[in-house]
């Protein structure tokens, strides 16, 4: 009993995420909301479920199933997340995966015009 | 220039945050948008800021300072947060930080019950 | 060309192992050498290869295949390691896992001992 | 103290890894003992201490000071960690810090031929 807490905490585990998502996701355009989501797809991607569907993203949200197949297409539009192909070997079919690549590439792009406007400004002051 | 994304990207580091939080925070309760700021202030404590300010929370999301003030202390309010005072050896001063600790427990205490239902469940199948 | 040194860094991805290991591991009497092969294991379980043979985690380390396989039985009788069995519902067929649940508690006790010896000895100072 | 397990681990917290690394080190010629060392400088930097020292370094480790200091120079000759001078702001000096982006690029580059060579015996076999 003592130790139950402790052994399904272990059990549980740990996700590891890029701090620059929560530091720049609303420089790129997205809300507070449609950030949970993005970590929500992370988390299944990086457990190996690379092509969750809305049905099981909702059931950990409080946004609904249309609405979630809605913000994945919103995001592919706007160069967020990108839908790949590739070769499952174990079962020996094709089958889609999800990427979150561009985004990060967006988030990196976004920190690197903030860097390049500060030198710009450091250079002005002197 | 080649390596400049990758060099950007090994800057910024990476967050540890428990899986159970994501799978979990709508059971206990909390709206998509509380969960982020709870991320925000997982992410504040872990890189040694242990007090974070409601504008410096702000500055990263979508909701305005005050009602991260009001939201702060709806999560004491619901054993979600705690408010510890330790002594900042450093600065010899008493100082204040946010612990997390009861809502871990609360998430652990969700799950703890799922696990007993479906335990519950499965001897009545028999 | 330019994004492929950072995509292949993404798709690698990473893995969250607990500080207290990295900090107290000499403590418990592990060597430097052990505690890699530690981290292999749980890098594997957290991957979900939870019960990884000897060949297979002596493909990423430089000891080899029989040594791995004797310092296993070790860890199990020192108490480091414990070997479950659980019900694969996949392929409905009991199968086992390893857990390092025994080390995290050994680890953590070992930190006990220590803060309790730290307030000990500040009493006596007074 | 049914929770005091609990609390102390949290109050660790966790370290993120790149996996390429426990995947890749034996590849570019790193020993089992010299990627621990690597491990430790990680952690150090991660948490803000970016220039350890030798001594520091050996405390959590079965290797003395002076072999510490001569693998650290070692690690430089063999372009696997640079010292990078930075000014430090709040103190308003400039420091020195420790940086293993060369050591993830060789990682990543021993991937890379890897997956290269994988895809002309793939063509081959054709």
């Amino acid at each position: 009993m003592n130790n139950e807490l402790f052994e399904r905490w272990i059990q549980q585990g740990s996700l590891s995420i890029p701090k620059i998502l929560l530091t720049h996701y609303r420089k790129v355009g997205l809300t507070d909301e449609e950030c949970m989501l993005i970590l929500q797809l992370h988390s299944f991607i990086e457990e190996g479920n690379v092509f969750p569907t809305p049905s099981v993203l909702s059931e950990r949200m409080h946004i609904d199933v249309n609405k979630i197949a809605s913000l994945l297409r919103v995001f592919i539009q706007r160069g967020f997340l990108s839908i790949e192909s590739f070769e499952d070997k174990e079962r020996s079919v094709y089958a889609e995966k999800y990427s979150l690549l561009p985004l990060w590439k967006r988030l990196l792009g976004e920190l690197g015009e903030e860097q390049h406007g500060e030198r710009t400004a450091a250079k002005k002051e002197r």
